[in-house]
């Protein structure tokens, strides 16, 4: 997706080898447009799969699963990090480790929202490692519903993600892949 | 905003006087349609202010914040839970107190994305003790920038927040005002 690329290329600042801090566009101050393009061209690879909910994680999988559930006309819903739930019946719960942090974490979607009559389009920001996408594939497993395809904004082909989703199976569209940050640039795949 | 209302009747559920669950739609399924017409909304009331950005709270706040700046095509910069930022540098902070947890907590913006001459349209999905917004409002002063106003997706009447926001001088629009939860049952204002 080229209106990403040119963000990527023009705001995105690479922290080292691994790190690429995009905060100014998509994970701490949002460009609403852009995020709007990217709904669409989530809309546009996912079209006719019959899906019925969108699921991503807490914070910044939400604005771009928000405009790709508008596109699409389904709900979005967005898994939360455990502490911060007030109610805590009829939840599903898995385990997410953070390769930042060096933590690990439990994310949690109330099984109300969820069911095996849904087919699921998993979005998140970034696909690195695959530790919160593998996360939420298994709450959208304990749920019993489906998964019609993994949907991600910014992915760092280098690291294992992408390889582990694609040797399980799943249909990964990822709008920026990004083969390489080493000497502090950017390079794209294809 | 009586869409908004209508969904509150049909899908909020009222745990206690004190606390209405809206889960289903708002703050961990969201409903992409209903947050258009939000943003709309919030659109409508601060058009002509001069809004330059809108700032909110994650998570649950970024959705009609995001709708909202796409409409009056402007960048949403959520504050961060402190300890969910792996950059730490270069950070406005101020302590959040949560009424349901009861316990404090930091929110963080970059300095870097908020600066003296911007005009702030700040938003939020709930309005109840006012502990939230008043954090970030000490954020945005702490930038330099001056507030346009405060956008409310639910306001809960009864609680002291509206109060001490018009107190203040703040205008505050909010799209549904609950004067009471007695009974089991939401009784809007006006």
């Amino acid at each position: 997706m080229e209106a990403l690329k040119q963000k990527i290329r023009e705001e995105g600042i690479v922290l080292s080898d691994q790190v690429l801090k995009v905060d100014a566009f998509l994970n701490h101050q949002i460009d609403p447009r852009l995020m709007q393009q990217i709904g669409h061209e989530f809309a546009r690879r996912f079209a006719g799969q019959g899906i019925s909910k969108i699921v991503t994680i807490e914070a910044s999988g939400i604005a771009p699963a928000v405009m790709a559930g508008l596109e699409l006309g389904v709900p979005v819903i967005f898994a939360r990090k455990y502490q911060s739930l007030t109610l805590k019946d009829d939840l599903l719960t898995s385990k997410v480790f953070s390769f930042t942090k060096q933590t690990e974490s439990t994310i949690a979607i109330s099984a109300k929202h969820l069911g095996a009559a849904d087919h699921v389009l998993l979005i998140d920001d970034f696909l690195a490692n695959g530790h919160a996408a593998r996360a939420l594939i298994d709450l959208i497993g304990q749920a019993g519903a489906s998964i019609a395809g993994v949907g991600v904004v910014i992915e760092k082909s280098f690291q294992s993600g992408r390889v582990d989703l694609d040797a399980r199976g799943y249909r990964v569209e990822s709008l920026a892949r990004i083969g390489s940050l080493a000497g502090g640039t950017v390079s794209f795949l294809e």
